[in-house]
């Protein structure tokens, strides 16, 4: 399923997913594998125009786990769990992951997860290309003297 | 307050920042505001030794708004709403945000958003350099032929 609900306009898009229980709705066909849709992954790149990054959002029921190890070749990860419970492996290394559990994971770093809980487990998964922020995220920014207005 | 709780290795850093009702423990310092910190507010660039986007993690009490709009110069955002309820605005464009919204908002937005409800609001604003993904996010990665072991 795509994303029903969604608007845009000249300077965004915005999506409502719907709630994070429901994230199975949506099927991610991998190019390698088709036909082989795996439930509960949803990545928002072309969906919210972006290029600069990729996110997905992520379901893994429980008892499940990623069945192989990858590294990437010029992309830095952050994965950042938002509710359930399991555990990350980064070159054999296990850090248990909950609610709260943030993990960036270099280019090189050999990585896999699992949930070994009996609850769903709900996380994000963001790339993007190592070294490719150069400037200073606070002065990017530009505050507006104009005072905010609600219609 | 900084976070505690980290682990590293030689591809990864972990943090566990706790639950997000808790997230008021994390105070941010703008450097061009000294002396007044704003509760409910944690990058994780630095934390998690990032170089090609900032992520932000935020608690934006019942009520309370960001009292002024903000544009940027050179870098996309995109705000992930977790938990809770309240209004986002893009060039006056108003969208209801809640539990699963995802909006992109490139460098000329206008924006400024508020949580008009009773209840907490959680979200994240992830933010990189518009045009900086030069790859291709599944080529990026390589699958190891190596099967997956758990201590």
């Amino acid at each position: 399923m795509s994303v029903a609900d969604k608007t845009e306009g000249r300077h965004y898009v915005a999506a409502q997913l719907g709630e994070w229980m429901q994230l199975s709705q949506y099927r991610y066909e991998h190019p390698a594998f088709p036909g082989r849709p795996v439930p509960g992954k949803l990545f928002l790149k072309d969906l919210l125009k972006l290029s600069s990054v990729e996110i997905s959002v992520n379901k893994l029921p429980a008892g499940k786990g990623v069945p192989f190890y990858h590294q990437h070749r010029q992309h830095e990860e952050v994965y950042l769990f938002i509710q359930g419970s399991g555990q990350f492996q980064v070159d054999g290394e296990v850090v248990d992951v909950r609610e709260g559990t943030v993990i960036s994971v270099m280019p090189d770093g050999k990585r896999a997860w699992r949930n070994n809980s009996t609850e769903d487990l709900y996380y994000l998964c963001i790339q993007a290309e190592r070294g490719s922020l150069s400037g200073d995220t606070i002065t990017d920014g530009c505050k507006l003297e104009e005072t905010v207005t609600w219609p």
